[in-house]
């Protein structure tokens, strides 16, 4: 207990520079996640020699669907963005403890553009609909697991925040594990179904909690 | 009309850490862009064994259209940083429309590297040329976006900024995608006049307008 | 002696800009470090046709030792950057001589995600596993240097720091290189048994310091 | 000249995130330097089966020049990042103008991994020794027109600094280009004496200015 206390509690700062840790990281990984759409035609591109505005039109047009899986990935780094600006918002202090939950966090999303890689060349192939999906699912999870720690564990949240209104706001988070395994058991017979539930999970987390709702009313 | 308002209008902080992971992700598109220009020529160099000063030369002389492709792309992105940065100077506080807007254009800034590639290595083909104008054409309109709902839907700008200087400010972002249209137009006949309105553009934003040369002298 | 002064005592300012820098040095690093488990299998799955799915598995299951030696890899850099963040949070100012330790730590950690690769890809070859503990060595002699530098030379740590407890922490650092050599001479005999040396280092740096500890205690 | 006013002088803002986007570019362009090391030789490494442990030696050491050319360029943009950060410490507000001017100097920056490859792979070939010059020289006078735009045109520095002290530094600034056109001369001759020459201009810049030493003995 004492060293699960010395390991995790001490240290207490400012989180100022966790915050801009977590955003370079952030902004990092947004931006590779776009940039891989263009490799892989620019290679195709250097080989034929025949007609050129022919092989660029068709290669432009057989982006499409890495276009559309990493939309779908910068939406979920997107929302996550937003979620840790509001749950850092109502943090006041950090320790060993959250910056450890933040760090394992963040390597899962240095992670996504593998998976998105992936799913975006076999959508077709339940091993890659597979892999994403657990790979978000693990995301997901380790964002949880900061959240509870950081109300639950560590008590870092700032004391005039509501237990009541925090508990739905981590209940909300459990929605996104649930969905993504709903998708890996779907995977197995329609590809489709599970992609369809993978885009479906930003949409829900696009819509704020009650409390962040709540909050805005107040600050009017 | 309370879902829109839900989803938008809630949150309520300051911009700092919204600037911070918007800059990140400008230093990295601007980073990115210029590390591209090497990359061909160091691949075609390692495969023949002849006259290798010859060779270098050669190389390095290749890579003047290139370069001038990443200097135009470089002008759009320094702009739209400089614009970014005087747009969130006059924003007094983000809500979640205004991060929404942001990520956006940012999803469309961290796309800028692939056709500026594109055009870099194809520039007389009319292809390249028009993709090239339209993912320009979308940054900039998604760049009018954040401006109209900072100002006239969210209403975050601080309420001394006057109004009338603000719609003539947001006219002028009107000017870079009709210029655009007119270029992909253009481009159909002759790819180098379009390109020659690509880098009439930046020129055109290289100006201030009427407010931020009015808030200049005012601080003097 | 007046030219050491020079060039190492003069500047006088605040860390703010250094932790900056050094923050977004470590975000980079940490995003490379995992981006590189996915290149080598989507090259190799671009290269054969036949059963997809039970290839895509067979690469999946092949990033195993890949990944282990980018967690352990993150581990150590994710201390690093704790460590750091605890080292300013004690140093009041800052001066060239800071920095240039600061500067040469950096370039070592940069360096990582070079050996990592090298590790993961011939994890039983003594060469491969001997340069990863060189240049963890060398990394964690550098900090070792900084620390030593803001502490006994420069001067540069808030007074009310007991030196007694700051030695303690010097002391720990050393632990890290007396390993590393351990590891180094263990790796001719067996890599698996060094390997198992460098999964304990992070461990011990996993706990914090006494003064750490203390620093805790004293703000509950 | 109404106009100049308008293009340059206009805007009016702290230097935050002047700095932070600043901060930002150096901290990729210096792990992107070191980054680049490791490339060729494990590509090299996939391709032949015998002796895992000699070939593995062999291509390390192959890297010596590499490391070698990464090391001086590291130091380079070292000191350029430490030069910015004085510079900035002594500058009060930004405008358009000083903008233009570090993006410039910015974009000359993200350029240097480039020259700095192909001075690794070929140090023994003139063309590489003087392209490595040319874009170290201007990258050194895009620095130098900051500086003097800053001090002299945009009188954007602190009131206090003494022009005396300062036209020093502003002097100062011009031992590198002189010393990078040494270099390019010498190099047809002799690309060892002109790499030996680069070694040597960032130990001149490595010795902070009377400014800055006269800053430091009055705060101490």
């Amino acid at each position: 207990m004492k060293i699960f206390h010395g390991v995790l509690r001490s240290g207490n700062f400012g989180t100022t520079r966790l915050e801009a840790f977590s955003d370079g990281v952030f902004a990092i990984v947004i931006t590779l996640l776009i940039l891989e759409v263009r490799m892989p035609s620019l290679h195709a591109l250097a080989a034929p020699g025949a007609d050129l505005s022919a092989e660029l039109w068709k290669s432009l047009l057989e982006l499409g669907p890495k276009i559309l899986s990493y939309i779908l990935s910068f939406a979920y780094v997107s929302i996550y963005w937003v979620n840790h600006h509001q749950l850092f918002h109502i943090i006041q202090r950090s320790d060993r403890g959250l910056f450890w939950c933040n760090s394992l966090f963040l390597m899962l999303l240095a992670f996504i553009p593998f998976p998105t890689a992936l799913l975006g060349e076999y959508s077709h192939e339940y091993v890659a609909v597979i892999f994403y999906g657990v790979a978000m699912m693990l995301t997901a999870m380790s964002f949880l697991l900061m959240k509870w720690y950081a109300v639950d564990i560590g008590r870092l949240v700032k004391p005039h925040i509501e237990a009541d209104i925090l508990r739905k706001s981590v209940l909300k988070v459990w929605a996104g594990p649930v969905l993504y395994m709903l998708a890996i058991a779907v995977s197995f017979m329609s590809t489709t179904a599970a992609i369809m539930i993978y885009w479906i999970i930003p949409v829900i987390y696009f819509f704020p909690t009650k409390l962040e709702h709540d909050e805005a009313e107040a600050k009017r």
